[in-house]
């Protein structure tokens, strides 16, 4: 995937977004009133943002109380690993012309409910890294 | 893996474990100074505690100012997927003999460079959930 001789390669920006945009699968950390949950989510990376969907719920508390979230996503073969982190701010989509621009992207959900909200999160922070996996040395 | 009829169904903790036990690879979110991280990690679930393995750095120092972490895992295939949050608190093994201990369960890390240092997370709290996945209903 990337050429390295050093076990871990950080990521450039744009190494980072090709890996976002060619994943679905991450998860959503959430801080709020001290308590940190994650949860595990379906997302597109589109247009230098990444967008969700939710449910009414503790997801959407969270983002209300607390607007910072941090995302994670990665992948693992038998030879090498990668993951991306991206810190940002969290919106749900309010008005009906960013909710119809948003479904035409088709963003799939994990559960056969009605998810009645789009969240997208606008990337302050992006680092991301790609292993290439082994043994560690032995201990002396 | 889990016969349900709803899509979602939230897992007994012993269901949590099975799944646990049975994967290596999750993501561990710490927070100190108001600043979140998560990390891509291997572990190992022995004993109804999470074992992973850290070089010096950022995970350990953030462990050091908060001891309270979240741990996720998760897995997804074409029509199901499933998730399991622990949180609970880390701390890093100290004495030899449960270093000693610890190196016998043969715990394997991403890269291939000398990791000195073990982490011990004791859960205080275990969610797992399983997911049918399918298309969500069209919005009237």
């Amino acid at each position: 995937m990337f050429e390295h001789d050093d076990p871990v390669l950080e990521l450039s920006d744009e190494q980072s977004w090709k890996l976002l945009s060619k994943t679905q699968h991450g998860r959503i950390v959430l801080t709020a009133a001290g308590e940190t949950d994650i949860f595990p989510i379906n997302y597109l990376a589109h247009d230098n943002h990444l967008l969700m969907r939710s449910a009414p719920g503790t997801k959407l508390a969270e983002i209300t109380i607390n607007e910072n979230v941090v995302f994670e996503t990665d992948g693992i073969s038998s030879d090498e690993a990668w993951s991306v982190v991206v810190k940002g701010t969290a919106r749900v989509l309010q008005s009906g012309e960013e909710i119809a621009a948003a479904e035409q992207l088709g963003l799939k959900t994990w559960v056969p409910t009605l998810k009645d909200f789009y969240i997208e999160v606008k990337p302050t922070f992006i680092s991301g890294r790609h292993f290439i996996l082994g043994e560690q040395p032995e201990r002396f």
